[in-house]
């Protein structure tokens, strides 16, 4: 599947295909590392290695199933409860992972890592000139312009439709990308009620099945903020935008300059993209998700995101203009949510830490250039969260 | 524009693109003539020669605009109507088209005639190495088995549609082509009334302005028919089907054996298609036509074809295991259709006539071959169902 896009993440497909002999899944008890770890069953991968923070009854129990080489624990003192099987090394703490990237023989890394702790292991596949399936969002967000988006193929409904739909069409003849938002766990409660919701009312979504912070992030449209972002350094182009579409069936549109439009659809169903990701030529035959009957659809409609109900929506257009304010969104997030989860602060609560943080610290991302600086300001913005929240 | 698609019929855009100097409008008084003029003004393209059956009055302000070098009429009694300057090659009659096809210099030939009689302009074109921008649906519904689609470029907005959806995404890739129907006129009318429809009433098209034959077509969907016929000799697929979407913003969608769909969706206007077969390069740079508002746009949704409301949608299947039935579906629409907009019949009883047609002739399209025996089988059963009639 070799792509005329100079830019397009997919460039590399065909060779992959050819030349792929075994994989590292890194966070393979969450979501999406489960949901790979299906896929690869499903297509007769061999899995090399895998990574996990806390869920060490399950690692075992994918250890048992899919008999890796290599294995990632984050904490050390989960060492005496790993099973593993005599020969299969262990690597230890968060520079483990990296370890064992820089050891493998594997050709792809999917990281499918949650936060900002995934972008050292996306440093590392990348330095090793691993293919990289990317799951991590926040790889992109913090440190997109350190990143060769060519070694990367996105796992993300959108970020797969649109490459999907874009194909031979070259990036001069797109007038829009637009990425769609299902609107998230809030979307129909009255305006005045948002800032108080609960967590747990937060983390009904009702359309995906997915981890915590993204769930939360959806309801906010921090998601989606990340997303354009992602899109930004994936595609290389500043004409993004988005919109609710409720039944989450189509998950990108592109309006063309001859004013035609195409649109992506299927199954709200992480399996599509992650294999095509993993094994496209195998993808493209085989029917993993479950069919979109057409004729039983709800009907589909494009509604605007309205920054009254997701304030931080706002900061689209200024996000694209200095796409290096991803690092103080991400981490202004990552602490927010932390506070949230814990209950010290309302969900509210997180837009406005979140908006004081950007406008804190607009000015030093600016100068922002090498990892050193993101490290340092990353930590700096989680600093100012944590005293505020 | 080239594509790797064996069967697609844009193969040699991309050549057409470079060498294109001239063309010729056949049909240039009807409604896609008449837009492919406007296209052409807007793109700033040279017209070689312009053909029309009636409507001298506009010939003549069409051949002061648009100075062609050569012109054709159907009825010699015209001839002295028509205005024409000096140095100006005129030719008179059918065979007339094909010889001014003959002696052109145009690369290209737009062939919008309405009905059976664009048949021989077709042939005309391809045999002498023209590229064929083909509105003229009857020619690959009659004769699909007789022509090389590599040449032919269509001008309808499902193909044009499927074709942009396709591009590089290989053929078995494909589960199922999608066309969208708008239900036509009578998609509300009460089951028991249609039958009983007068002329008036089945040409309010609800989203398209189209001529008088089409419109009718669209009815009672012969019209989609003609393009499942269309579709299967364009891309060599039998896997077609259509459903309807009211809004006629949606033109095709492709079901992708990941299950995943595209769609192409723009605003109802035939200048988009027929830029792209008149000029792809500058139709991808250019907006001809309105932009399609996501954000405004009625919710859209896709509807079974019920045969209750449309009997002749029955035939679907049949069709495409034995398409040659494409000339005695043609010429019993066409018979049928003449006496319906002579009042001779009710709209109901063209259905019947057809399906007695269908019946009747349908073991001699087993043998059907050459272009004689399509034109002698044509013959027999238009004299068939006028005598129904």
């Amino acid at each position: 599947m070799p792509c005329s896009l100079e830019r397009c993440p997919y460039t590399f497909c065909c060779y992959f295909d050819q030349q792929m002999s075994s994989m590292l899944i890194l966070g393979s008890t969450g979501s999406i590392g489960v949901q790979a770890l299906q896929v690869a069953q499903r297509l007769n991968l061999k899995i090399e290695g895998l990574s996990a923070g806390r869920n060490i009854p399950l690692l075992n129990a994918q250890i048992k199933t899919h008999q890796p080489s290599q294995v990632a624990i984050l904490d050390p003192h989960d060492r005496s409860l790993l099973q593993v099987p005599q020969g299969v090394e262990v690597f230890v703490g968060p520079q483990g992972i990296c370890e064992m990237i820089a050891c493998s023989q594997a050709s792809l890394v999917l990281n499918a890592i949650v936060g900002f702790g995934g972008l050292a292991p996306t440093l590392s596949a990348l330095q090793h000139h691993k293919k990289l399936a990317l799951a991590n969002k926040e790889s992109l967000v913090v440190a997109g312009w350190l990143l060769d988006t060519k070694q990367i193929l996105p796992i993300d409904s959108e970020h797969f439709g649109l490459w999907a739909l874009l194909q031979k069409h070259p990036l001069e003849h797109v007038q829009m990308l637009y990425l769609t938002a299902s609107g998230g766990a809030l979307r129909d409660v009255p305006l005045a009620d948002i800032p108080y919701q609960s967590l747990e009312k937060v983390l009904q979504h009702p359309n995906w099945q997915m981890g915590a912070p993204i769930t939360i992030n959806s309801a906010n449209m921090v998601n989606k903020l990340f997303e354009v972002l992602e899109a930004h350094w994936l595609f290389g182009l500043t004409n993004i935008d988005a919109c609710i579409e409720r039944t989450s069936s189509v998950h990108a549109l592109i309006c063309f300059k001859d004013h035609s439009v195409h649109a992506q659809l299927s199954s709200p169903n992480m399996q599509l993209p992650i294999a095509h990701a993993l094994m496209p030529s195998l993808a493209c035959q085989t029917p993993l998700i479950e069919p979109l009957d057409l004729l039983s659809l709800p009907p589909l409609s494009f509604e605007p995101i309205d920054t009254a109900r997701y304030p931080l929506w706002a900061l689209k257009d200024t996000l694209l203009v200095r796409p290096k304010l991803g690092v103080v969104l991400n981490a202004s997030n990552e602490a927010t949510l932390q506070a949230f989860r814990a209950k010290k602060i309302a969900f509210g609560q997180m837009a406005n830490l979140m908006f004081q943080a950007l406008e804190h610290f607009e000015r030093d991302t600016q100068s922002l250039s090498t990892l050193e600086d993101i490290l340092a300001l990353d930590k700096e913005v989680r600093g100012f969260c944590t005293k505020l929240c």
